[in-house]
């Protein structure tokens, strides 16, 4: 065994899904690209996203709403500039074309293929990030991004994000089936 | 506009990295697959994972250590099968080989190009998950995965999934640096 040991903060997912949170901070629509973030229970439906001490924080936190919008590979350069600047200095509530559901705090982007309105279930206050869990309300796609009804990665061609070598990557191939692949393993 | 709603119980993220996470649980090492999990705190680094009511939560909540392992493609099938089958019936202490470092209840896989070793940090009780966040104590790999000592996903060879078609997917091509690409669209 060749294992050798690296340093703790060079710990990361590989590959980490690539989202644009959305907010509204001092009335104007604001949007930050953030890759840590997952699903985090079952039912109801709740996502986590871990945000360090930014402007999108403000806004969350007075209005309880937000939303994740999944860009897809053509909106690279905006979601990295999304990442780039901060809604503090920089007005970024023109970048995209913006509509609502019916929660009138969670900007959701038009040119994402996914869009998902939430209001605020719980905000967990970490060391350096606060972990703010969101119950989805209303969830927006397009016909073309789905197959039987379903939606379909290779039709959404969402990106993901490496850290620290900080690369972007597309989806590849498909490798089978989940909750299947390994039943021939069954005794 | 063509937007459409679809049912808030069907939003993921696209695509969501795939691990094993490792407990000892009974006095043996279990291993179980999930895909909810990121990072969630700079410093330290912290780390979550939601799982549901599974075997494994026994031996985190008794050991306050576990482990996340990174399998690579080769290992699609026994990933599959750890989540097709409960520690709770079935011994899975002898899929893989099993290697410690200084946490004796955090079980590391020898196959996975990278295994973290946790103690537990917190553990946030949802409705139907538990939010298991811990803090990698070691991090484990190998010179023949890392470029320029950082760790290269194309060594790596990760897989992710996709849900609720329940699809295992490859990690495509590079499409740029992140916290660059975005440079351009600065005024």
């Amino acid at each position: 065994m060749k294992k050798i040991a690296i340093d703790c903060n060079s710990a990361f997912l590989y590959p980490m899904p690539m989202v644009l949170v959305g907010s509204i901070v001092g009335g104007k629509a604001n949007f930050m690209a953030v890759a840590w973030v997952t699903r985090v229970n079952f039912k109801p439906p709740l996502f986590a996203i871990a945000l360090g001490p930014h402007h999108t924080n403000k806004g969350i936190d007075e209005n309880r709403e937000f939303s994740i919008n999944i860009p897809d590979v053509s909106l690279i350069e905006k979601t990295d500039y999304c990442g780039l600047v901060s809604g503090n200095k920089t007005d970024k509530s023109g970048i995209f074309n913006v509509f609502y559901g019916s929660l009138s705090k969670a900007p959701l982007i038009e040119e994402c293929p996914i869009s998902i309105a939430f209001s605020l279930y719980d905000a967990v206050k970490l060391p350096f990030n606060t972990l703010y869990i969101g119950e989805p309300k209303e969830v927006f796609t397009e016909e073309k991004y789905m197959t039987d009804n379903t939606l379909d990665i290779k039709k959404v061609h969402p990106f993901t994000l490496t850290m620290p070598d900080n690369n972007y990557w597309s989806v590849g191939e498909n490798l089978g089936k989940a909750w299947k692949s390994g039943k021939s393993l069954k005794v």
